[in-house]
């Protein structure tokens, strides 16, 4: 076999063979296929797409190319979640410990933010003492004893995958939704959970700006777990507006909490309790009828802020920081961002908050940067408020107060006013199952 | 300038400035860009091509890469000659003599055979003595003096587009149109005449299977050219059949010198006339008409016959294998190929009749192959002939009789017989020049 007559086939749009596309990864992580064979591929992909066979066969060889982890040593149904990426979404943080509190196991491995966006691993590491290294031993008892556990994804999962990304990332080839589903599906089928709950975000924040996309992404990833024998579903969630008031590090804990009180913000909570609901669903606790009460009833009777407090005592976090997250540690720098015109706010470049926020140093420029856990940014208004001149628009917070001025410019640029009210904004927008897309529509 | 934004920019079909695409090949070839993301730069441009002022900055900056031939020394009109290749295209060792006889002057730099089809160097090579290595004074010196020199490329001639076709060789990317007409081009322009005619091969032989894509090409070349500020003009020339009846190195030579004493095969000859014709065209010695008539003048009084043969003896070659080609070495051993059946001769797959004579010891299989110059095929009976069983079809030269065997099997593989006497074949399709494509439609 020749990866000449595979970029050939691939470019030709003929189907690759299960062998093939083996023999593709497996050359390639081994060294044997040059990187310039292979960005040529993937460009071939970009333009020709792959098949559902073609996907899912990449899928599993990517996952196989490291560690499968075993969880069969934890007993009771696992189920995982992912969300695509956005602005403010604190969402695991929050419906692991829901879902974990009806008796779902969630043994989670997490990633870190990078550009606009932000990771669950940077987050929880926002809590003092808190450790997301375990080891394998120290993690499964931690889901055994607690219900859940979420710690950083290990070095050796998916490792094509990681080669991969890297060479798209630097060859044009990111924006390819059979390549995206590959890479994301490819960590959680190594990550061995029975049931796989999607959150494919969408609109100006999210990696995907329009509905038809993120759809046809959700797709993808549903089709290529349901092939890996999974139980998986996607919501199509907004991210045309930051979610919840707080985008920043340990600003998304304190809002985490607030929310496992009953105290989040509408759009939070609701979003949250349709995901949990979705993972019960999944792991056979009754109908989506039956699963959103039960999802619903872990935030009001404590339940679930109740696991996500043992899981930080677990891991080794300061657990005073979740019992009350007034004793966090604080920024020593705010600004109050004030309105200049009067009128409603009419849509939010979601992404440019992101970027706002990770100017103030809540996020990464490079693999290498450091966070600053406290800074970070709460808004006052949100797309649909009307807001009078003079108003406050948000409070940001930093760690050095020259770092306000760009944020600011560039948390202004993101803003658009208007004399009109603008349309109520939609919240989640579908669940796509192996069967079907379900419109949903609901709005805060 | 990062090569990020110019791949992402190509594969979303937006178009690359005069400034990106110089930094494209200028940084590829001082190594600041890597393989892997030129690649798929090229697997980009496959899908999306290239817009008239890409091609034409990306041709002058690869010609740019290594020597400008400066021709300047040389008095006169010079028309460089470019073939796209072919199987038995032996038309520049009859037309650069036609040309020169004229008083054109031929200032020529040819490639060597490689896959199917022959080169020219290799075929002069084939007369004893003959030195195809001239320095840069030799090679006006002969031109001045005589008329005509061919010479091989030499190594600094476009170096980009030596290290872009190598890395297109393995990813799949040759066969893009536009990036076949830099190819060509930046070696023409490189190469320093005012006028270049272009020999486009079309059908089974040639890398262009199909008459439009031919055209496109051709196109594509012409405008470049003319860019540039050439003057230019192609020709579309069948190669579904080979051209003329010799296949191999010296044989081409003879058929060559048959030709231009006015006793070579009539495709052949037709093709030469008007190839000639259209160079003199070029260098302003009247219109077509008197082109060709002066053309074919050059055959009957022998004036182009006597320019090949200086040209042999100022390059250091035994002239008398041109004034009597029967003392050429002869190939120890000979096969006659025997018809098993009887019927009209409809069709030869050129590409594998390429074959055949490669097989025998005509063509080269890597780069570092030796040729031998005295194997190849005559052929006896082409496309268009009725073809009785026991005749014989061809007869195959070589030097070792086990290389018989697999070479007649390739060469039976490609005839195609038929009861019915298969239609007339074209000779020659259109010429394209600047303004226009004329059909031409002709015929032996």
């Amino acid at each position: 076999m020749r990866m000449y007559d595979l970029i050939k086939k691939k470019r030709n749009n003929e189907e690759l063979s299960e062998e093939e596309i083996r023999f593709l990864i497996r050359e390639y992580v081994a060294g044997n296929i040059p990187d310039y064979q292979m960005s040529a591929f993937l460009m071939a992909v970009y333009f020709q797409g792959m098949t559902e066979a073609e996907t899912l066969a990449m899928t599993m060889e990517a996952a196989r190319s490291g560690d499968m982890v075993d969880l069969s040593s934890i007993e009771g149904i696992k189920v995982d979640k992912h969300s695509t990426g956005g602005v403010g979404d604190k969402t695991t943080l929050i419906v692991a410990p829901m879902a974990a509190a009806c008796g779902v196991k969630v043994a989670k491995m997490s990633g870190r933010g990078l550009g606009h966006t932000g990771g669950t691993v940077d987050k929880l590491e926002s809590i003092p003492g808190f450790r997301t290294s375990l080891n394998r031993e120290e993690f499964f008892a931690v889901v055994n004893k607690i219900g859940l556990s979420v710690i950083g994804q290990s070095g050796n999962l998916a490792p094509a995958d990681k080669k991969l990304y890297a060479l798209r990332d630097v060859t044009a080839t990111v924006d390819s939704i059979p390549l995206i589903a590959v890479s994301i599906m490819s960590k959680k089928l190594a990550a061995g959970s029975d049931g796989i709950l999607l959150d494919v975000k969408t609109g100006s924040g999210a990696f995907m700006k329009t509905l038809e996309d993120s759809v046809l992404l959700a797709q993808e990833m549903v089709k290529i777990g349901a092939g890996a024998g999974k139980r998986i579903m996607a919501l199509i969630t907004s991210m045309d507006i930051p979610l919840g008031n707080k985008i920043g590090n340990s600003l998304e804990v304190i809002e985490a909490v607030e929310t496992l009180r009953g105290e989040g913000p509408e759009d939070l909570t609701k979003v949250c309790i349709h995901l949990a609901a979705s993972m019960l669903y999944l792991a056979g606790k009754g109908e989506m009828e039956e699963c959103l009460r039960l999802a619903e009833g872990t935030l009001k009777d404590g339940s679930a802020l109740n696991c996500l407090q043992k899981m930080v005592e677990a891991q080794g976090g300061d657990a005073s920081v979740i019992s009350d997250p007034e004793t966090f540690p604080k920024a020593p720098y705010m600004r109050k961002i004030i309105a200049c015109e009067t009128g409603y706010l009419a849509a939010m470049d979601t992404e440019l908050c992101g970027i706002a926020s990770s100017l103030l140093g809540a996020g990464r420029e490079t693999k290498e940067s450091e966070i600053d856990f406290s800074a970070g940014i709460v808004l006052h208004k949100k797309t649909g408020d009307y807001v009078e001149a003079g108003e406050v628009l948000a409070d940001f917070y930093a760690s050095e107060e020259k770092l306000f001025e760009e944020a600011e410019k560039c948390y202004r640029q993101a803003l658009t006013f208007s004399e009109q009210k603008p349309e109520v904004q939609t919240l989640i927008y579908a669940r796509v199952s192996e069967e079907k897309v379900e419109r949903m529509d609901i709005i805060v």
